[in-house]
C-alpha cells in the first residue's frame, strides 16, 4: 500500500473541474447496497473514484476506491463492510492523474457531537479564500478538495446540533453546490441559492433518498418526489421512535432558480428528468431546432456517438434526411481513456471511434455533435470521415459556442484556450476543423428546446455563462487571485 | 503472484463457448504496438484476456493478461517488453469464472527447429478426441484449451519446416478454425475447409497482416487485401535478404465456403466487412426484411441496445414508424458484467439498461433485438418497458429462432435449454416473455439480407446450423461422448 | 486502492503500545536514501510500517508504506520520489491488525508559514485529553495516532516561526517523547523532560543527524556526537548562506534524566550505545549478575533466541556451564508473526523456535530469557524442551518481574493480565510454566548491570515503573478515563 | 495478473544452482496444512517460491506462490483451497531474478492413468541432454525447470501403473535427486543411487511422511523412522480398504552412499539429523577441529552470523578464548537480500551485519565462518571489523577451500570465478581479504567432525567434489556442452 500525500501534488491552478454525482438514503436495511446501485446509475457524472459511508447505529463505516463503482462496490465483501440503515455516496471525476484516495468523497469528521460525512457536486467560487483563512486559524487540511473547507466550517461552528452546524457552514459558501450530508440520525440534502447543480428527493417504501439525477431512483425502483429547490436544505431524520421526519429550511436570501444548461446539453443521462424536463427529449428538440436553424441538403445524418445521438435523431426527423450510424464507437476503451500512453494518445480518436465506411463513402454527411467542448476530437473525426470517402462533411452542433470558462464544476478550458477565443469567426473555425460547413444552435434555440420559452435576458431561466458570460454568482477566488499571489495555494486546489 | 493450475478446474463439459479474435503482422518495426491496436479493435470478440507474442530476431517475447487490451497493452512499459518486427495476438472470451492465465493465447512451443506460437478463433469438433489420443501417447497438456492440441500435433509432426509441420497438424483438425501462427521468420494464417470463422489479409506499407475482421485493419490505417479463403493456408515469410514473400497452400479437399451467419447477426463489428459484405448494412437489411415480414402498427421503434440498433433503424425506415432511444444503455458496466455479485445479479438487466420513460409512456412500442440468444434479458426488458408505461410491447427479432446448439465457438446453450425447445410454439414463447406479439425474421429473409440470394438448400451459402440443424462438419467429440465416458475429460475442455 | 478510514476502526482502548524509531538528516544530497538506511538499522523498533518525508527546496515529498523498510525503500523508484537535502523518517509497530496508512508517520501539516512534518517515538499520557479538547475547539483529526495532536497544537500556536510553534506545542505534552520535526529549513530533535525514550545527535561530513539509536549512525558511517539531553530541543537549520547552525533550547523545568530500562533489557539493538552504555555489554552483565544471584548446577546454558543470547553468554561465562544453541530460531517467520491464521497460531511458538534435541536430551538445561513479557512463549518453550528430553529445565530471566503496566510506548498488558498479578508468588508461576525452577534478576542487579551503581530510591537513575510502580510523570488520560466515559474516544487511540 | 513465459528468459547457462526442500504426507485429514508447516521448517532450503499439491479423492488441487511459505500458506483461505488427505510440497531457491511461477514446483501432469505430481531436490547432470532428446521427439516443455523432463519421461513410459512409470523415468536420470511424487493413491519418495541429497521417512500417527530434513518432522510432532536409502524408491499407498502399505524398491545398480558434505557444512538446519548425525554437533566439532588445526592466540572468538555460530562455539570451547557476539545480524533484511537496488547493493554487507564495537575495539579477533563461498562478504566483514577498532583479525573457516564447481544443486560459481582459482595460495588470498591470518579446516578434519572417521580415498564416505574434484557421477551435460553448441538450450536451464 502506498500513499502520495497532498503536499506532493503539483496541480495546475487552472486545472479543469468536472461534475460529480451524489446519492443518499435514510432508514433502509440495504442502505449500502442501494447506494452502490444509485452511484452506478450516476457513473456518467464521475468515473475516477467512488466512496460510500454508512452508519449502523454504532459506528460509521467507509469504503472509498479509485475506479468505477462496478469495479469495487459489487463485491459482496465490500458491501459487507458497509452495514447500517443510513448511507450516502459520491462518484468523482478529475482530469488530472493525481487523484488520490484522500480526496475521494464522502469526507468525514468526528465532531464533539458525533461524526458527520459530506459529499459535494459543484464548485465553490470562494473555496481557496476560505481555505487560506482556515489555515491561518490553525486548521490542518488533509485533502486538496475544496469540499474539506465545509468540514472545517462545520467543526468550527458554534451551533449545537450537527444539522445547525451544517447550515451554518453553508452560509459561508459561494458558487455551486448540491451537497448531501449524514450524521448518526440525519440525511441532509442542500442546493445553492441559484440551484446550479441538480438534486432530487426520492422515496423507496417511505425511505427518503437524495440523488443527483432521477436515473439513480429508477435503478432501484424508487419514486421521484420532487426536486430539492434552489436555496433549500432538506433534513431527513430518524426519530427515536423510528419515524422518519422531513424538514425543509431556506437559510439563504431567495433567488430565482438558474439550473445549469450543460446538464441538458451534455452531463445528465438521457433518461433522467432534470428540473422537470426529460433530457432525451430536450436533446432531440435541440436537434430539431438545429435542423430548422441550420438545414443543409445531404445524404445522411450521422451522430458523433454517443452524445450527439438524440440531437441527430431530431435533426434527421425534422430534415427528412436518413439517420445512419456512420461512426461506430468502441465501448471497450475503458481505462485507456483515463491514462493513455503517449504513443497511443497520438493515434487519438480512433481508439474510441471508427468510420462505418459503407455508410459514408461517396455521401454528403451531416455530423451532429452535442457541444463544442472537444474540438480536437472534431478535427480528427472530420478527417476520419473524409478518409472514409465522404463527399461533403457538415458539422452541426446542438448547442451554442462556448465563449467563457465555467467555475461551477464543469471541465472547461481557460478562456484563452477556448476555441471561440482562438478564431476570429465561425468560418475560420470551420476551415481549421476541415469541415465544409459548421453551424451552432442559437441560445434562443437552446432555451426553446429545454424550457419551451425564449431566454429572459433580465433574469435568465438557466445559467448559461459559458455561452453568454452572465455568471450567476461572484467569483471571489478568481478576482482575488488576480490581485494577490493567486498561485500560492494553487496546489491545494481540486474540485468535486 | 498466484496460480490455480488446470487440474483444479471444475468446468462443465456443456459449458458455453464464445468467439475470439486474432491478429498478426510481419516485418514492421512497431509490430507489438500495432498488434495491441488491432486487438483493441477486435475487443468485442473477447473481453476476458489478451496476449501478444513478438520475435525480435533473437528471442520470443510474450505478454498475456486477464482483462481488456486497454487495461494492459497501452502501458508503454508493457509494449517495451514486446520488441521485434513479427507479432501476433489474441483476445479471448470465456463464460466461466475459471479463466486462468495459462489458457490465454497465443500458446507457444519450443520445437527442435525453433519456437512457434499459435492463436485460434473457433472450436475443434474433435478436440477432446485428439487430446485423449495425445495424452495416451505421452503428451503433457498444460492448458485446458483445445488449441493446445495443435501445438502437440506440430511438435510431433515428422515434417521438417515449422510451416510444413503446421499444415501437417491442420490435417487432423475438424470443426471451425481461423488460426494465426508465427515462427522466427514466418507469419501464417489459416482457415478451415468450410471457412466458418472469418480471417482477412491486410497490408500496411507492404507488410502483411492477418486479422479476424477488417476493423482491425482500419484502426491502424492498413489496407484490406482479401479474405483468406476457406481451406487456405497463407504463409508470409521474411527472406534472408529482407524481402517478404507470401505463399498460399490449399491442403484440404476443396469445399464451398460456409461462413457463419452469426458473424453478421451478432459477432462482427458493424463497420467490418465480412466475406465482402458490410455488417451494418446487412443488419439494417435484416431490419428492413423484418418490417416487410412482420409489420405491426405502433408509435415507436426502439432498439435493444446496442446489438438491435442497426436492424431497428432498418425497421423504422421501412415501416415509417419513428426510431427512438427508448432504452438507455449504461456504458460503465465494465467489470460488473464479468463477475457480478449474487445480490447484484438478481437485479439483472437494469444495471445495463434503463427505460427512457418519456419515449415509452402511453406508447405502442416495437422492440427490435438482434437474436433470440438471451431470453432472460428479453423477459426483463419487456417488464421494464411495461413498468415505464408502454401501452403495447411488440418484439421483433432480426434473425430466425435458434433451434440447435453451436459447436464452432459460439456461446449457445445446450439443446434442452434452448428457448425453442422449451416452448411448443412462438405464441407460448411470447406469453412467457410477456410481449403482446413476437416475430422472428425468416431464414429466407436473413439470407436475402446478408447474401442477396435465397438459401440454396442443397449447398447453403453460409453455415446456419443453429437455425436449421444442418451442421457443416462431423461432430466427433459429441458423437463419441454419447458412447464412451463422455465426461472423463470434460474438465479439460475450454474453447478459444 | 482501498481505504478503511479511522472511524471504521474498532480499537480496544486497552490495546498494547510499542516502540517506534525516528531518524532525520539535514543538508545532505542523499538525504532520502540515508534516511531509508537509518530506518533499516532501526527496523527492530517497528516492523509494521515506515515513512519518509523529504524537502527539495521547492516542495515536500512523502512516501509511507505498510511493511518493512527493505520491502519498499530499497526500490530506486521509491527513492527517486524522495529528492531533497532534508529528510526524516519513522518506523512503527502496532500489535493490532488495524494499522492504516493514515496513521503511518511522519505526519504532515501545511501551516500558514509553510509545511511541517513530525515523527514520534513514545506515548503521551495526556494524548486523549488533548485530542478531546482540540475536537471541541473545531479540530478535525484524520488519524487515530496520538501524534496528530502535536500537529494541531503547532497549527494553533500563536507563535510566529515553525520552530517556536513546535516548542510551544511541546509545552502541552505529558509522557514520553523523542520527537523529530522538519520544516523547509530546519531539522529539530526533542526529548521529553525525563528523557524516557532515547535520541542521539550524529554527524555525517558536517551534516547533523537525529536517530533513536547509534546503530542508525553506524550503518551510514556517521559519527556519534552526543545524546540529545532530557528536556532538550536541538534545532538544526540551513542558513540562507548554506551554513548549518545548531541551537539548543531547554524549555521545560529541569529534571534528572530517567531513561527507560527496557531499552537495555529488550528494545535497543545490542550494538547500540544508549545513554553512553553499550547494550550488548549491559545485557551480558545482566547474565553475569543473574548467575551470581541465581546460580544452579546444570549441563548447558541455552539462550531463548535472540533476546536471551547476550545474557546467556554472560551466565555461561560466570557460571562455567557450557553455552549451547539448544533452541534454533527460524529466521523466515517473517509475515507469519504479524498476521498468523488461527490454526497456525494454535501451533504457537514452534513456528519460530525448535529444540536442538542433540544438545538437550538427557541434560539439565538452564534457559536464559531477557524478560517476563511473553509468558505464553515460556510455557511453550519449556514444554518443547521437555519433549526434546531435557532432564531438568531451569528458567533464569535477566530482568525483574514486570508488575505494572507501561504507558510510555511499550507493549505491556493491562495490569490484571500481567503474569505477576495472576500468581501469588514465583513458585506458583514456576509451576504454571512447568519449569523446575524460575528466578528473576533483582532490580539491584539490573541497575548494577546497566549503570554500575545501586538504584537511588529517592531519585532513580532510570525509569523502572514496570518493575516498581514508580511512574515518572502524571498519567492524565488514565486517571481521567476512570472518571468520565473512558471508552468514548477509545477508537481514536493508537500509539507511535 | 501477468505472465512472462519461459521463452522470454535470458538465463545464463552457467548460472548458479541452489538447494530445494521437499515434503509429502499420505492419509492425513490435514495433509495440506501439515505440508505447509513442513515446508516452513524447510524454508532455509529455498526462499523464493513454494508450492503444494493435494488430492481429495476427487481431484488434484494446487497452490504455487512466489515468496515465503509464511507469506501465503498461513492464510486460511489458501489452505481451504488445498483439501484432501494426500499432499506434497516444495520450496525453491533461485539466484536469478527471473523466477517464474510456471517453474515453481510441484509440477503436475495428467496421464492416461491419472494425474501425477513431482517435486525435486537436486540437479540432473544429464537434464539438458534429456530435454533436447524429448523435444526432438515432440515433447512440449512449459517450464525451464530440469524437473519437467521427469514428467515427460513418466508420460512416455510404456509401463502401466503410475509408480512403475515413475521408476521407469528414474532410470534415465543422472546426478542428484531426492524426489517426492504423488498420484491419486500413492506417495513416493526416491533418492539417487549415491544418495547425494537427503530424504527422510517419518510417521505421524501411522501416516507416512517424506521430508528433506528431520526438522520438518519435528515441527508437526512426527516421528523420524529412517533415512530413505541411496538408490531406494519408497512407495506408500492407500489401499482400497484404507490401509496404508509401504513398499521399497531398489531399481538401480547398488552403490555406496555418498551424502553431500555441504549439507553438514552449510545447508541443513542445525537441529536436523542428517544421515544419522546431528548437524549442530557436526558443525561444533568442525570448530573444535579447526581450533586444533589452526589455533591462534586472541582475545575473542566472533562468529560470522548465523552460519559460523556453532563452529565458533566449538572453537571457543576448545581454545578457551571467550565467545562473543562481535557482529550483530539484522534479521529484517527480508526481501532486500532477494532484490537489492544497485545503490543499496553497493553498501553491501552492512545491511545485514554490523560490528558490535564494544566487543571489537582494541581486541585481537578470531572470525569463524562456515565456508569460503562468499568471499566478497568476507572482505567487507574484515573491513567492518577493522573500522570498529580491532587490533588483529584472524579468519578461521570451518571447512576446506572450495576448488571445484558443484553440479548437484548447490550454488557455486564457475570454476574460473572460484576464489581458489584466482589466487596462487592462501597467503595471497589472505592479503586480498585483508586479514592478518586465514586458515581452512582440512578435509580430514571435516570428515572427522562429520563422520568420526578419516576419508577413505578409494571410496569416500561422502561426496566432497567441491573440495577434491572427485565427482560421484558422470557430468553428461557439461561434457556434451563443450563439444556441440552448448548454449543453444541454455535459456531452458534452471535447477530445483
Amino acid at each position: 500500500m502506498t500513499d502520495s500525500p497532498h503536499f506532493n501534488l503539483d496541480l495546475d491552478g487552472d486545472t479543469l473541474r468536472e461534475e460529480c454525482g451524489v446519492f443518499g438514503i435514510l432508514g433502509h436495511p440495504d442502505a449500502g447496497a442501494l447506494t452502490a446501485l444509485g452511484l452506478h446509475a450516476l457513473q456518467h457524472r464521475g468515473q475516477e473514484a467512488a466512496g460510500i459511508v454508512t452508519f449502523d447505529s454504532r459506528q460509521f463505516h467507509s469504503e472509498r476506491h479509485l475506479g468505477l463503482v462496478g469495479d469495487h462496490f459489487t463485491d459482496p465483501a465490500t458491501l459487507a463492510k458497509l452495514p447500517g440503515t443510513i448511507a450516502m455516496g459520491h462518484v468523482r471525476y478529475s482530469t488530472t492523474g493525481e487523484t488520490i484516495l484522500r480526496n475521494v468523497q464522502p469526507l468525514f469528521a468526528e465532531l464533539e457531537v458525533g461524526g458527520i460525512a459530506i459529499a459535494h457536486n459543484g464548485n465553490f467560487t470562494n473555496g481557496l479564500t476560505l481555505r487560506r483563512q482556515l489555515i491561518s486559524e490553525g486548521a490542518i487540511c488533509q485533502s486538496t478538495s475544496d469540499t474539506e473547507v465545509v468540514l472545517h466550517l462545520i467543526a468550527r461552528s458554534r451551533r449545537q446540533s450537527s444539522s445547525d452546524r451544517f447550515v451554518d457552514a453553508l452560509m459561508h459558501l459561494e458558487g455551486a453546490f448540491s451537497l448531501v450530508a449524514m450524521t448518526r440520525t440525519k440525511l441532509i440534502g442542500a442546493r445553492d441559492a441559484n440551484g446550479i447543480r441538480p438534486l432530487v428527493l426520492g422515496d423507496l417504501d417511505g425511505k427518503p433518498i437524495f440523488a443527483s439525477e432521477t436515473c439513480a431512483l429508477d435503478i432501484i425502483g424508487a419514486k421521484f418526489v420532487r426536486d430539492v429547490q434552489n436555496g433549500e436544505v432538506v433534513i431527513c431524520e430518524i426519530q427515536p421512535d423510528g419515524r422518519i421526519t422531513i424538514d425543509s429550511v431556506k437559510p439563504f436570501a431567495p433567488r430565482p432558480e438558474r439550473l445549469c444548461l450543460f446538464e441538458y446539453v451534455y452531463f445528465a443521462r438521457p433518461d433522467s428528468v432534470v428540473g422537470g424536463r426529460n433530457v432525451y427529449g430536450a436533446r432531440k428538440r435541440m436537434g430539431i431546432n438545429l435542423a430548422r436553424e441550420a438545414y443543409i441538403d445531404a445524404d445522411v445524418v450521422v451522430p458523433v456517438p454517443d452524445g450527439g445521438t438524440p440531437a441527430a435523431i431530431g435533426y434527421a426527423q425534422q430534415s427528412g434526411i436518413p439517420f445512419e450510424l456512420g461512426i461506430i464507437r468502441n465501448h471497450y476503451v475503458g481505462r485507456t481513456f483515463i491514462e493513455p500512453s503517449q504513443s497511443i494518445r497520438a493515434l487519438g480518436v480512433k481508439l474510441k471511434h471508427s468510420a462505418n465506411r459503407a455508410e459514408i463513402e461517396g455521401k454528403r454527411v451531416i455530423l451532429v455533435d452535442d457541444s463544442s467542448v472537444r474540438v480536437t476530437t472534431s478535427v480528427k473525426i472530420v478527417q476520419m470521415i473524409r478518409e472514409a470517402g465522404a463527399r461533403e462533411v457538415h458539422i452541426r452542433v446542438a448547442s451554442p459556442m462556448i465563449t467563457h470558462s465555467d467555475y461551477y464544476g464543469i471541465d472547461t478550458p481557460d478562456p484563452e484556450k477556448l476555441l471561440a477565443n482562438q478564431h476570429a469567426d465561425v468560418e475560420s473555425m470551420c476551415r481549421w476543423i476541415g469541415a465544409d460547413s459548421l453551424q451552432f444552435l442559437s441560445i434562443g434555440g437552446l432555451y426553446d428546446a429545454v424550457g419551451g420559452r425564449p431566454r429572459n435576458p433580465l433574469s435568465p431561466q438557466f445559467t448559461d455563462h459559458y455561452f453568454t458570460g452572465d455568471y450567476p454568482t461572484p467569483l471571489t477566488d478568481l478576482d482575488g487571485s488576480t490581485r494577490h499571489e493567486p498561485r500560492q495555494f494553487a496546489l491545494m486546489r481540486e474540485a468535486g
